[in-house]
């Protein structure tokens, strides 16, 4: 017994139908500059903790909704949950980000990479079907997933990095073993998402997070073709809907007519792309998320407004002047700061909503 | 008395002249990769000692030309000299990079702000003309300075920054004072400049290297207006020699267009650019300067070549089908990492200068 979905314009918006308004939801929209959220965590004993618990991801995947009408929830987890079945160790130290114990640093470590039996990632899909109940059709809920080669930046380098110098080193020295860690993660994240879709999952997003590091010609080769190879093995339906697949490379600008055609449906920006620009470029073969900087939350509640209509207005009316339509779903260029204001995030949604109806309606 | 320049490719290319091979040098060409650099700083003490001390700028500035066949220099200095020269205290802890003892926190502190005395640079002014006099001719030597912005990020950050929330926040909170601050480091950067040309240097290159965090519209309002201000006011003859001006935007891509009109000759590009797309964007109207991923050098010297010879190429000659001449200056698309072996810079020198030979002698 699934509830309808009372509020698709999310779904529509991936997928160029016709909308009332911009649907908008915002990157780490469950995170730390809320204070319910860190009374959960603070519970919950660890960032982790939350992720793997899946009444306390249940919970905090809601918090935002319940102050802001948001469009679309997004699954409640962490980018690093794949290799970390894959046996690599994955920890948070306090104040830092993620590590793995036990980093890819030779042959015989890459070698050793499997797809990790679905069953270590249930804690993921428990927390999926948790959300959808607790959702009960208010909106619907986005999977996700880090991309191959973002997960294998971490592998290799065992945490964040300034300079990629390990993983673009054996990309270099090694392609084999490059291509070998991105193949089993491809796999492994096809299989991820695949499984988050027969959870719940409505919509997929993969985060390239770093492909925006790489050499244009290596960008191509270690991250584009891994993402398409992740694209073509999703299930696009489930329950009868289309399930939209969204694909977002940090600092991929440049590289936007490729990442449209790896058959996503959706192409998430950051904001070095002017979105008009963007909408051309692709000419609305696929529709386009994003890009505000999530710096702008910074400011005042009226200079926030203005700057998301300079967005709304950079896209445009989704209706064409030859019928055809876009979809622009309204979104950060990266994730939320922990230092945002939370009224200011009201500022933005009641922007949004507000002057993209006002555009239909001048459009 | 100057010595005749005896290897002018360099400034050649950068004028969309003709010359027998591609140009190369590497930013950050003095560091820490090299031991011989190593051991001049264990005697200056410090990166500051080298940078203040003309006698050890000169020593370092000229090593890599001993090793390797570069055919520029660059002084030996760093971008934030001329913040420092304003009174707001730099440093350099140990293991750390860059700090600011009285960072722009405030409307007081920006009302103070004021183009400072070029007598405070003479250190640099100084170590320019010691390096001209011990080059002597044999290639030519490059000025430089961060751009308005770049320095403006450190200025109020005091640091360097993963998110630049503080800076991002007065731009978006107060952008007169970005705006003021912005305006004194356009005209400090051209006095500062243009002293450079003054005590003999023969091109100058602008490093905006955080042009690229920037929301395209605040990209164009708050670094390249300001970049523009500055070409505008440089002295662009010397000597009877024009002097070229380099402007390289890390992450500024997209915008090529736009930093192609600010009158600079040369353009410097990072690696996510294709040269040649990037050429044709620009229709061969300024030079372009790079772009290798500089952790390609941790690869073996075949890989290493490999990956020169596909930056030149994709250049292509630079004699055009119509006759009009394109230039390119080889560099890296970011300066050298300081773990870098330092003979497989001397398997790219050799090949950047064979392989463009031989793409002369075919086309």
């Amino acid at each position: 017994m699934v509830a309808p979905l009372l509020n698709d314009t999310f779904l529509r918006a991936c997928l160029r139908q016709s909308t009332d308004y911009t649907p908008l939801w915002l990157m780490r929209q469950a995170g730390r500059y809320l204070p319910e959220y860190n009374a959960t965590r603070a519970r919950a004993g660890s960032f982790m903790g939350l992720a793997t618990q899946p009444d306390f991801a249940t919970e905090v995947t809601l918090q935002p909704l319940e102050r802001y009408a948001l469009d679309a929830a997004i699954l409640f987890s962490d980018i690093l949950t794949v290799p970390d079945a894959m046996g690599l160790g994955l920890s948070f130290a306090a104040g830092e980000g993620p590590r793995f114990a036990r980093p890819l640093r030779d042959e015989a470590a890459v070698a050793a990479l499997q797809v990790p039996d679905m069953d270590k990632l249930r804690y993921v899909f428990d927390a999926v079907r948790s959300i959808r109940k607790a959702l009960n059709g208010r909106v619907p809920l986005i999977g996700f997933s880090g991309s191959p080669w973002t997960l294998a930046c971490y592998m290799v380098e065992g945490a964040g990095s300034d300079d990629y110098r390990l993983v673009k080193t054996m990309l270099y020295s090694r392609p084999d073993l490059m291509h070998r860690i991105l193949q089993i993660n491809a796999d492994a994240v096809a299989a991820y998402l695949n499984a988050q879709i027969d959870a719940g999952a409505q919509a997929v997003m993969l985060f390239d997070s770093w492909g925006g590091v790489l050499e244009h010609r290596a960008f191509a080769q270690f991250s584009l073709a891994y993402t398409q190879r992740v694209v073509s093995q999703l299930q696009r339906e489930a329950g009868g809907q289309r399930v939209p697949c969204i694909v977002f490379t940090k600092g991929g600008g440049l590289w936007l007519e490729q990442i449209a055609a790896t058959g996503a449906d959706v192409v998430g920006l950051d904001w070095t792309c002017d979105l008009g620009q963007a909408r051309r470029r692709v000419d609305d073969r696929v529709a386009l998320q994003g890009n505000l900087d999530p710096m702008v939350l910074f400011a005042s509640p009226e200079a926030v407004a203005a700057e998301a209509r300079a967005v709304l207005d950079s896209f445009g009316s989704p209706r064409r002047a030859d019928g055809r339509l876009g979809g622009h779903i309204f979104n950060l260029g990266h994730g939320i700061n922990q230092h945002t204001p939370p009224e200011h995030v009201q500022a933005l949604v009641e922007t949004v909503h507000a002057h993209s109806r006002s555009l239909r309606q001048a459009g």
